[in-house]
């Protein structure tokens, strides 16, 4: 059983029950009378206090036991309902399963982020990412959860693909050592499985991936990795609004079930970052706020003098300080902005009635700008090849999509969510290469 | 309401009841005075029969139809306990949403497998690939809440990684456009995700990737794809025999739960493969056998006439027949085959007293052979890096790796299976090619 289940279960716990505990020591103190060690194993970040007396402090050498050393303590259950911790196992028996080098670079006194980004392997070790690990393991758990629920079917879109996405441009390829074309063509890295998700959703109507996407962005900024996961649900009878729901129900359904099941680790990142509670429970209290993007132009226009960039104007792409001070400071909350100029979105979108935008939404949260982006799927197959052809994009590779609308067509909406931004929002953590284990970025790829 | 919950929930259901299905006509057929419509809704292979009688059938032009025409049937339940079917939907509003062009390949008549790999966007429309997708689904999200239910977290491996895994050569390469190293050193594509893994078991105890995993596989079997997903626990203060006991309730689990939850789409791959259902059970109730490599040699060598490869020798590689004999022909069932010799596998894996033998376990399944792979690591730090040393892999990019072992380390263990043929094996079907949606192989990237 874990330290996580016992702690759940604290009523069923009887004094004196025998309890054994794996995992690594996190502190010792104490001296040859009494010795306090506290061990953690990975289940919380709560850790077991084990308390030894006499001597069998000095017949388990306990005094040099080293922080980090994994071991095996075995004894019986203390129930202390007075006191911080409900209870503290009393020590019979410790097996060191292993020692622990001086060098070790992980010690109590604080480390700095930036310097435990050069070790991602032991990084982990710390009481901070594995708060972050845990909450990014439930978040995971809960969208597969949320779906499966839901009807969707978890489909495998391909990371490899003969297609470059968006259109873009800045893709990663692949091939072998030879560089001969491994498959018989330029093969790139997918920046999305939606155009695939889209075939599935054509037969199982509700949809979904997860998976890794990949973008050879140049750019160093905290929001941006060159290998990030995405989850991406299609859903074949669903118009603009009903994707809108869903991506809101899906996000409130998840965040409050982690903050149900990780009470101890969103409080410890709650330390860090004060209003981390507070902006969540709002969030999940209040209804989203839908806003068009020419109504977002007018009010950006009214605080102008507070940005950079301050030409606004309808047909601009909003600029990361835009979205922010939307849902920071006029929305204090997330936000779904929707119907955007045709001419800064994707070529798939629906083309509204006006012709000059197009039934898209960008979902933007405080601290983060765009976690969510989708839109309705253009259902016409001439007003999406001649999208395709007003902005020069080749058809061919794409005919197998265009036919999608020729062959039994349901018109379907979806959208993605950047699953390292999810993370970020919910643990308040400022740089997304602090919220997955091996960040990847132009430049650098750390083991 | 799906057809899905509407077929689990029939107890429920009234006769009378209003209903609404939105889904692809799959057959319709009948007069003008009344015409059977069969829907479905792509929740389960089972379609719902819509009854339509006198003039709603010219109002709906029903008799126009085409096969695989998206539309909204309403109307009430009627029930039919003495039919095949439990019930059927009396017509009265239906909506065509879109129509079907005439050279839709997707008909009634039966297709081949090799016309269907031609057109993977449209593949998933038979019943055939809604059985294959809907039980792969099911594995997926089976395999997440096992390893939940028991304490693993959910880490994410990278994909993009600076070593080349066990050093088998065939990996595949990623730059950017400019091809002048975009991660300023070689990148390659994962071909596991364990020994990341094994740095979050030094902390999490318990752990499992779930991600896709890269091959530049050369060969054209029916068993190998380039890319292809995997599923990789690894468990600190676990030894061989521990993660085989994982390996083994892993499996039947997520079997069992899947064969209770997707019934008519198993019945329907057992029409196809009548064996199916018959080799699963076996499988679930009886215990996995165990059997030592050097019995194996053994064994195969009272059989050597049976194969291709006569030569059976200690020290050799099981050939794919070799493997296959054993579980089909002696074993009748699913088999561990332990303690293979150290010169066949990787340098990572526990070297035994013997000198010889390392403690690795394959798990080998009839119609297959190698599903899973794995072993107790080496958790001695001076063993490891002789072994690496005698086999010339460079230890200076996995010193990281190594260190693992000077800092805390409880021993491990893990194993990796492989997705897709977890998929072939639970589905009956014979080809890795036609239980992943779009599969990429060597020369070929469709779509």
């Amino acid at each position: 059983m874990t330290l996580k289940k016992l702690l759940l279960d604290i009523k069923k716990i009887k004094e004196l029950q025998e309890f054994e505990i794996k995992g690594w020591v996190v502190s010792n103190r104490g001296n040859e009378k009494i010795r306090f060690l506290t061990i953690n194993d990975g289940s919380t970040i709560s850790n077991m206090q084990v308390v030894a007396k006499g001597e069998i402090i000095s017949k388990f050498n306990l005094s040099s036991i080293a922080l980090g050393t994994p071991v095996i303590a075995k004894g019986l259950i203390h129930l202390t309902p007075e006191a911080m911790q409900p209870f503290e196992l009393i020590l019979e028996l410790l097996t060191i399963v292993n020692n622990v080098d001086e060098d070790f670079p992980i010690q109590k006194k604080e480390t700095s982020l930036e310097f435990l980004r050069e070790i991602p392997h032991l990084r982990n070790r710390t009481t901070l990412f594995k708060s972050i690990m845990l909450i990014r393991n439930s978040l995971a758990f809960e969208i597969h959860k949320y779906f499966q629920e839901n009807d969707f079917l978890y489909m495998a879109s391909p990371i490899i693909t003969s297609n470059d996405g968006e259109g873009a441009g800045e893709t990663l390829l692949v091939d072998d050592e030879s560089k001969d074309y491994f498959f018989k063509q330029k093969a790139f890295l997918g920046v999305t499985g939606q155009l695939h998700a889209e075939a599935y959703a054509a037969s199982f109507k509700k949809v979904y991936t997860f998976g890794p996407t990949f973008r050879a962005e140049n750019s160093h900024t905290s929001r941006h990795l060159a290998e990030f996961w995405m989850i991406e649900p299609e859903v074949a009878f669903y118009q603009l609004k009903d994707i809108i729901n869903l991506a809101d129900d899906l996000l409130k359904t998840v965040i409050s079930n982690t903050l149900k099941k990780y009470p101890d680790e969103i409080k410890y990142l709650n330390n860090i970052n004060p209003n981390l509670i507070e902006t969540l429970n709002k969030f999940l209290n209040n209804k989203l706020t839908v806003i068009e993007y020419k109504d977002v132009v007018k009010k950006l226009t009214e605080f102008k003098d507070s940005f950079e960039e301050k030409n606004i104007f309808f047909g601009m792409d909003l600029a990361s300080e835009h979205e922010k001070f939307l849902s920071e400071k006029i929305v204090q909350g997330p936000v779904a902005v929707v119907n955007y100029p045709k001419d800064i979105k994707a070529f798939y979108m629906y083309q509204n009635e006006d012709n000059q935008t197009v039934g898209a939404f960008d979902l933007l949260v405080p601290g983060i700008g765009e976690l969510i982006g989708g839109s309705q799927r253009e259902s016409r197959y001439e007003k999406l090849i001649n999208r395709m052809n007003e902005l020069k994009i080749p058809t061919s590779p794409l005919q197998w999509y265009l036919d999608l609308r020729r062959f039994g067509y349901a018109p379907s909406s979806g959208f993605g969510i950047g699953f390292e931004r999810l993370v970020m929002y919910v643990t308040g953590i400022a740089n997304i290469r602090d919220v997955i284990p091996f960040p990847r970025v132009a430049g650098q790829i750390k083991m």
